[in-house]
């Protein structure tokens, strides 16, 4: 395949291959559970050769990142309501959503595997934090551009998600509708 | 040994396998991890047998949460310092120091293994969390007959517990005196 079928293909083969390594990381965390399985099990599972994984993806802790964040930016997208209550609403009401679902603790899980172990393990964490992070902030800097005062997206994290995740994580749900908008709303 | 002899030695040998037991266990899951050892591998290690565990404990899961509700009780204890506020600042204190230092996120690694499987460990998850919510609403209570306005203790962990775990969770400590104070001051 020469560079100009590449470009009218974009990102068929190598979509592809992303997606099937995708699943097979899912599927190895579902079954083994973190810290139980290798690239060279995942380059098994999705018919691809260890060096394609380490090339594209340089280690497990970036590829286990990638997944968790395509998964979060596909079912917890950052909303662009056009005003910031609405914004906060709606993404608040979007994670409440995710984390009560099946497996709504992903991210959690993936925070604790990571912070078990090496500097990579901790970048990989500190990576997907700083892209959800930097998400959040144009959400709040888009807020303060129309005239809004926006809070820190910080304190987004800290009285909105944190609360969240906490009361998923020691089963002290459901996240009522009431619940969630009490969060933001006490923010703003 | 007779009644009289045990009640001489109160907790002499119970006391001791509980504490063998509880170390066996603290060295499993930093060797291991959650989800990878057995009773029988915690017998194994502390020297007893398979059933002195399932009769004192019932279950691995009841035994983990003992063990981690028996380090919360020791390292962050609720306080009685005469005042709601001083109270809770330093309570969050106490928390914030033993969630920093070395496997401070230890009851969120528990709760996470918990979470993961059935009943049986979700039970002994709701109890622990139970045990410490009733703990944190004694302080409360104890406020609340001085005449103090005190927050539920939904509250206090939506707004002071669960931004700590999470910054801690994601990295993004330290977390400063300043910090936890200001968290306590703006819940009350």
């Amino acid at each position: 395949m020469n560079e100009r079928q590449r470009a009218r293909r974009p990102g068929g083969r190598s979509a592809r291959v992303a997606a099937e390594v995708h699943q097979a990381v899912t599927d190895l965390i579902g079954e083994r559970g973190y810290g139980n399985f290798t690239v060279g099990d995942v380059a098994a599972r999705a018919g691809v050769a260890d060096s394609s994984i380490y090339r594209r993806w340089g280690s497990l802790a970036t590829l286990l990142t990638d997944v968790a964040l395509t998964r979060l930016n596909a079912r917890s997208p950052m909303p662009d309501t056009g005003s910031l209550a609405g914004d906060l609403r709606t993404y608040a009401a979007n994670v409440a959503r995710e984390i009560t679902g099946p497996d709504g603790l992903a991210v959690v899980r993936l925070a604790v595997a990571l912070s078990n172990n090496g500097q990579q393990d901790l970048q990989a964490r500190d990576d997907l934090r700083d892209e959800r992070t930097r998400q959040l902030q144009s959400m709040l800097d888009r807020a303060r551009e129309r005239g809004e005062h926006a809070p820190d997206a910080l304190d987004v994290l800290d009285h909105i998600l944190a609360p969240m995740y906490i009361r998923v994580l020691f089963g002290m749900g459901p996240l009522t509708p009431d619940y969630v908008d009490g969060l933001v709303d006490r923010l703003l």
